[in-house]
């Protein structure tokens, strides 16, 4: 099966981008199944490589070789040990890790995470629908994991036609899926939680975070989900109180809390709404994490995104001590630094303070960051220190 | 002496950013000397600080406080009071610090660095220019250095009136300024070098990259002024090559080489050009820096910059090893992180081959980037490890 795509998208293909969108096609055989591999050829004759094509999908054209090479289990195998190999030595005292970061690893559509021997999958596209037990062989196969399940209930999949899944793929799934990060026991529920499951991505953000906090003094986790800063933190000797509306979420966080012998205030509601009320209370922190959900899935989103960090700032700032840190976090690609920059400058001005930006963090070497792919870049977070 | 700016400036003095420009300014009372201090007023009456003025200046208008407070020795002595207590505990390892980084320290217009006892100084404007005397004095007495000397030799002063200016100001300067960081003895002609001597701005990143050579694996060292990374690279076992256009800049480096022992290869003249007699040489390193001069001073540069860089860049990327690191920096405020990733980008497509951003680094602690002025963010750099 065939797909011509147009001069334009070309450079970009051959410079390794792996999405063909809409425009980008001029011709596709008749034929072709949702999530079929097609060869992929330019408008000028050359072969560019073969790639999954979904002619209703969001994005009919995921690029998934430039050779000429089968798209088999071998194939995936492949994939899954050179992600293994990018992901070498680089993380340490844990269990849990993203083993397939999608495009970024060169497996469009696939996100799996390892916790301890229990793995989650969550399948994207069309593509790798039509592999799943192709695929499901080789994660196996590769990463050792004694069971697994799936998580494919994202809104990405109605785009592609595909019916939101999930339950259990191989071996015995726990109840709770326990992990450890550092000192830490951590645990979810695997079909009850967000996402995948837990929140790996901020796994150095926590430890950032965790060296700055003192003894005693307050810690405001803002958006908290199931409370890794929190947990952290109060190892640390911190003071944690977390927020959040997820009531699920926050008797997780309070059960793990018990589990290590850590104390956590919780606080559930919105979470402006709660900071408001903490202001109110003068209760006085000294530090601070604001980590909301995604808020901006499109570029017209941004303002109001802006808005929300802004508020959480200006409260979370007040709040600081002198001398107190503030992590911002974003896990939205349209979302940029200069954006919560600009957010917490405002958010500077009206809590009356100036702060030094001591650092600014991307997403852990897990969720690679590839220079072919520029949407894998998507977790930025600015630390502030207030003056 | 009294200045009065307009309604739409108001919201950005009382949010602390330190500038008013040309178009800001309401109404300034006649009389006002090129640097006097004025007293700043709001249209709508109510008073916002002081500041340095010079009607005819690139920045007419240079905020120093918000309070009634007399701009005089004890003010200079508290902020470089406040600039230490910033950087306590943060620069470590090494007896050269940048001790005022002008508007981000709350002294606009004043860059001084300190070389184990000699003090480097810069005065931008003629704001501090009027004031050099107390702010000696308190440069003097807040961080005993036993001597210092003038590098006022930037193109900023004559955007304000002002004539270029290089010379002792206290004590026993040697010809050789002489301070270490690291194992590393290091050393600079106080009136021949460039810029305030030498650029610790990229401490931080000689360490990251000193951490990634590999013994006996050969070092990229582009633009290497005297050659900072390749001693560290030297040090470190690498073979190292430096390029720079500048001799006297390259007879520094080969001195310091001798006096640590250590071997680093020279090669004169432009970095393109090298890049190019390099690869027509078929030579291979295990890791590279790529760090221009600043390259775009006007956001117009900016393509013409980044063209530079996609050029070195695909240079460096054909000849680094598959594993091998490129670091890439700007210190052009107008190039934004997304401007490296983007010319990075291209220079992959070019080299035929794919990268991980291993990471992105900001200048040191010792160059603080305040939420308050945008602009105190200068240096920026990306880590890219080829596939």
């Amino acid at each position: 099966m065939k797909v011509t795509i147009k001069a334009a998208a070309e450079r970009r293909i051959r410079g390794r981008y792996p999405f063909g969108h809409r425009g980008d096609i001029l011709n596709a055989e008749s034929g072709i199944g949702a999530g079929d591999v097609v060869d992929v050829y330019a408008e000028s004759g050359p072969f560019l490589g073969r790639g999954y094509f979904n002619e209703g999908g969001a994005t009919p054209l995921r690029m998934l070789t430039s050779k000429r090479e089968n798209i088999d289990e071998a194939f995936y195998r492949r994939r899954i040990r050179e992600a293994l190999s990018r992901r070498e030595g680089r993380i340490v005292g844990t269990n849990a890790m993203r083993v397939l970061h999608a495009e970024a690893d060169g497996t469009p559509g696939i996100v799996a995470d390892l916790f301890g021997e229990v793995l989650s999958v969550q399948f994207r596209n069309a593509g790798v629908e039509r592999h799943r037990s192709q695929i499901l062989k080789a994660l196996q196969a590769e990463t050792g994991a004694t069971a697994a399940f799936e998580r494919s209930d994202t809104g990405e999949r109605s785009r592609e036609g595909l019916e939101q899944q999930t339950g259990l793929l191989w071996g015995d799934v726990p109840e709770r899926v326990t992990f450890y990060e550092d000192d830490l026991e951590l645990y979810f529920q695997p079909l009850a939680a967000q996402k995948t499951g837990f929140y790996l991505d901020q796994r150095d953000n926590r430890r950032l975070m965790r060296g700055l906090v003192k003894e005693g003094e307050g810690f405001l986790d803002v958006y908290s989900y199931t409370g890794g800063f929190s947990l952290h933190a109060a190892r640390a000797g911190a003071r944690a109180l977390a927020i959040d509306q997820d009531g699920v979420a926050l008797q997780t966080l309070e059960g793990a809390a018990r589990a290590n012998r850590v104390s956590v205030g919780l606080r559930m509601g919105d979470a402006l709404d709660v900071l408001k009320a903490l202001e109110s209370e003068r209760q006085t922190f000294g530090a601070a994490v604001l980590d909301p959900p995604t808020l901006a899935k499109r570029r017209d989103d941004i303002p109001k995104a802006k808005r929300i960090f802004t508020e959480g700032a200006t409260r979370a700032l007040r709040m600081l001590k002198p001398g107190g840190v503030l992590l911002i976090s974003t896990c939205a690609h349209y979302i940029r630094v200069e954006d919560l920059l600009d957010a917490a400058r405002v958010a500077a001005s009206e809590a009356e303070c100036n702060a030094e930006v001591r650092g600014t963090t991307y997403q852990p070497a897990d969720h690679p960051h590839m220079l072919n792919v520029p949407e894998s870049l998507y977790l930025k977070s600015i630390l502030l220190q207030k003056e």
